[in-house]
Formats: C-alpha cells, sequence, structure tokens
C-alpha cells in the first residue's frame, strides 16, 4: 500500500503535543493524517485520535486501523516484540 | 448491530490470563470473540490479541477494531473521559 499521509508517532511528550501536530496538519491542507504508536503508548495515540475526531475536528474520521508488532531491540542488544497501532485520519470533503 | 459474540474485559490481570480466556473460547466453539479494553489498558488489550493471533492460532483473524469514549465516574464523584477499544477475532472456517 502506498501511503503518502503524513505520520504523528506518539511517544512520551503530553497527548496535546500529538492532538496540535495532527490539527496542524490538517489545517495546513493533509486530508489524511497517520498516528502510529507502539507498546504502552498504544493508549496514548488512541486518547489523540479520540480528542482529534470528538473534541476539535468533527469534520475528521477515522479511516482504518491496524495493528501489528515490531521486534525492538533494547539496551542490552536482546531482541522484544512489541505491539503497533497505525491509525488513518481522513478529513471529510477534503 | 446485534453482537452475539463472547467478550473478554482486559484489565489488571496478566496478559496470559486474557490469552488463555480468549483461545479457552475459540476452543468451546465461538467463531468470534470480542477484546474490550478501556484507558491505559488498550495497549494491553492490543497485546493479547497479537498473542492470540500470532503466536496461538493462526487461523484467527482480526475482523473488526473500533475504538471510541465511555465517561466514568472516578471516587471522588467526578466524571472523566476514557479512551475504549474493541476488537474482534473471528475463527476462519469456524
Amino acid at each position: 500500500m502506498a501511503t503518502e499521509e503524513p505520520v504523528v508517532y506518539v511517544g512520551n511528550k503530553p497527548i496535546m503535543s500529538y492532538v496540535l501536530a495532527c490539527l496542524t496538519l490538517f489545517h495546513e491542507g493533509a486530508s489524511e493524517v497517520c498516528i502510529k504508536a507502539r507498546g504502552k503508548f498504544i493508549s496514548k495515540a488512541v486518547d489523540v485520535v479520540r480528542m482529534v475526531t470528538e473534541n476539535f475536528m468533527w469534520k475528521v474520521r477515522i479511516k482504518d486501523i491496524k495493528i501489528g508488532s515490531e521486534f525492538l531491540t533494547d539496551k542490552k542488544g536482546s531482541m522484544h516484540m512489541v505491539s503497533t497501532i497505525s491509525i488513518i485520519l481522513t478529513k471529510e470533503g477534503g
């Protein structure tokens, strides 16, 4: 799948940082924005999506949600499997 | 949507408790199982789904993922909005 939409990676920053990143991308003309997170940040990514769609931009809808997994190498060099989520938001009419 | 599938609510217990709950339901004949979680447990719900589909039951696929929100009342009586996730797993040929 050739996805060209901008990606917001959710991590350690406060939720509003990511909400604002999404709002900025939509206001700059993006018709779709992808929100990605891994491991414990998945819950925060869902919070971001909820805030964007329910509190800030009524015309933005969830187009697709995918979950998967990735291998991560920690500081000691050992591999860990982590869950990932990828949520595509789309702006109606534009 | 009339959903009759059994529901596994993901919370404080270890991940394997929920994985085993899903496996048991499928082995007992369920063709679909719904996994639900709220707030910080959303990440764990995704881990459960990943383990069931990737590590234990190759014939089980994700049919649908929905995110939403609910109001919760805390001990002090104040209302909080929390994110929710609901993932439906389906057994192929089952």
